[in-house]
């Protein structure tokens, strides 16, 4: 019987036919001997995350994927990344993430990550914690440049546009609501007093004094985007009975992880971008089997080499990924091994498309279908046909024989 | 990249296995060497215009396929075929559809389409912007013995029943209302007026006093049906950002392009019968690619010899189609082409049917799957799997990379 899963994302792995390929696709032109062996094993399919005709955003994807209707569950980019830096969200808060950034004297932006600055933490705590008109302001420092900001209070709403403007050499926006409600209103008059005060204290802030006699791009400015109202999330071992953990690089992708109560496991070597300890990854996949029931590993680059238009790095990259793929053969028959992707990245377009991708399930009771390949186009002759995320984990469930009975 | 659309609806062309045959369908019998060397570059499906379980009328099964749902865009084939004879519709207008017909003295039908009378424009002409009670009537010819009818007015419904009995012998109908509501019973009671009206003009009218010495069936009577009301459609343009046009014979499918705010072209030796010169069709349509970017071609007769339970006439005609088709190898492969039908008509039924029909999609970016042959059986197992006719304009976006990200 299945005794524990493995899910493996490999993010923007889908494409389409290129001329330079062979009118192959990244995925089909690389050599993936173990993927392939592995297919040959599994039931095989084609996935929209989301559904066909909608182009998956990496959030949306995830959610769907690990089961949760990102229609019921997907809040805004805000939420998910400041769960992604280890802050606790309460039903209503508002969050955001941000860029600490440069303005002039005039609130013209003349760079969105200050030089791509490092080390904000000391700017962070400088803003944690302001209270404004009984709205509690918690910011925390992220990766590099960038930090999660989270309002609390009563009547909060995410309908707010962002502060950011996404470009440089234009004017900071004053955060206006985007509907009449008084909630929407009440939240950009707060968060506008808010980054006022955040500039005026950024700007005298002792780092920065020392960036100035430096001659270096102040961070005088919280770029703040992508707001998003929690409510309540029912967690991944409650919803499953699976015990589950996240192995992954990218912040994004812990983050989601996290926001569903999936334990993070960080491992030395997994840096989300091509130099990324593949091998280290799934080894820590396979080893923590021990501790979780369902450990979910992802792998980022061959989306950053889709967004790049480097289809020759893709399909190095997925030789890669197949590499250490090698890993899988020896796991039990009892493990549920899935490998899969959260959407399509295709060279052409350098940007994610609404294109399926393959996927596979390998274990016991897996009813085993005739493709011997890991591509876009043998998989589309599999078992499984064309399904969605939000088939996969009732499939899961399908399979450990823990789907209730409709009927009698 | 894709820069254009060509779509091919062949109507009716799904069928099923016919004894005489061989066991196969007129589409698997026929040679079609030219669809089946596009099917060979193509993504290949399966494809339910309406969805599993439904029969597709003509117009329906053309809203869906050009990615405007029926539940939502159908009122009714009324407001289809006026738009087909170049009325613009106003919100709340209803719109039927009509024949002058033959009634004797006590209102029995002897003939519902006078004897196939042509040239009927003074006969409309007659009877166009006539009010009562607040509501005008506009009534242009159709083709042949038909007419187009349009009451503009406050509080109309298309909740009534039609005139037309739609068989000879038997009375005219009084028109009633098909719900409770004040709109229902005004626009009933108005229209019976107004045929009453008609008919006392028609009687008189010179053109009948001249068929009436030759001794020819009286145009004396308007039969009317298939009301709709029609509310605001947003035009192809606006919805996809393609400027759309069409090339059909058939009024109805024209009809359908107007509504959608699509410019129709007129070709020589289109006539939507089995003497249609199909070359010239797919020609104009090539053509057109100058100045449109998306141009749907319909193909009538498939259709009418299903209808006939002509099996060996529907291979043929779909014969002349493939061989139309060669014009079609030399597109650029920036140019998407999508053939398909708008739903089966089997020989056997002599009517419409729930059955599926094949759909090629050849183009840059597209994912050519393993399928060489353009049929039903074939295409079964084509890359793109089952899909609805809802599912077309989404993929299409999709190719052209033009779908909105959801989520981030």
């Amino acid at each position: 019987m299945l005794e524990k899963v493995i899910l493996v994302i490999c993010d923007g792995l889908g494409d389409r036919p290129i001329k330079d390929l062979g009118n192959l696709t990244p995925l089909e032109a690389a050599k993936t001997p173990n993927m392939d062996k592995l297919a040959s094993e599994s039931e095989c399919g084609m996935m929209y995350s989301l559904g066909r005709g909608c182009v998956p955003g990496s959030d949306t994807s995830h959610l769907n994927i690990l089961g949760y209707d990102y229609r019921e569950y997907y809040s805004g980019r805000g939420t998910i990344e400041v769960t992604g830096v280890g802050m606790k969200l309460q039903e209503g808060d508002v969050a955001l993430r941000g860029n600490f950034g440069t303005v002039d004297e005039n609130f013209i932006i003349k760079d969105r990550r200050a030089g791509r600055i490092r080390g904000v933490a000391p700017l962070a705590q400088a803003l944690d914690g302001i209270e404004i008109d009984g709205v509690t302001f918690l910011v925390k420092p992220g990766t590099g440049h960038r930090a999660a900001v989270v309002m609390r209070g009563k009547g909060l709403s995410s309908a707010i546009i962002d502060a950011d403007p996404h470009k440089p050499d234009v004017p900071v926006r004053e955060v206006t609501p985007l509907d009449e409600s008084i909630e929407a209103k009440h939240t950009a008059r707060i968060l506008n007093v808010f980054l006022k005060k955040a500039w005026e204290i950024l700007q005298k802030h002792p780092l920065n004094e020392e960036r100035r006699k430096k001659g270096e791009l102040l961070a005088n400015y919280l770029l703040v985007r992508g707001a998003g109202q929690y409510k309540e999330v029912p967690c991944f071992k409650e919803r499953y009975a699976f015990s589950g953990c996240c192995i992954a690089g990218g912040g994004l992708y812990k983050g989601v992880a996290a926001y569903l109560g999936m334990d993070v496991i960080d491992v030395p070597g997994a840096t989300g971008l091509p130099d990324t300890d593949i091998e280290a990854k799934f080894m820590a996949a396979i080893s923590n089997l021990k501790h979780y029931d369902f450990v979910f590993v992802h792998v980022k680059a061959a989306d950053s080499f889709g967004e790049d238009g480097n289809f020759r790095g893709k399909k190095e990259f997925i030789e890669k990924i197949d590499h250490a793929a090698r890993l899988f053969h020896e796991t039990s028959e009892n493990t549920l091994l899935i490998i899969t992707g959260d959407h399509s990245t295709p060279c052409a377009l350098k940007s994610h498309s609404g294109d399926p991708i393959p996927i596979i399930f390998r274990g016991t009771g897996v009813r085993v279908d005739k493709v011997a390949a890991f591509n876009e186009r043998d998989c589309t002759r599999g078992g499984m046909g064309i399904i969605t995320g939000m088939d996969i984990m009732p499939q899961v469930l399908n399979l450990f024989g823990k789907l209730p009975l409709t009927g009698a």
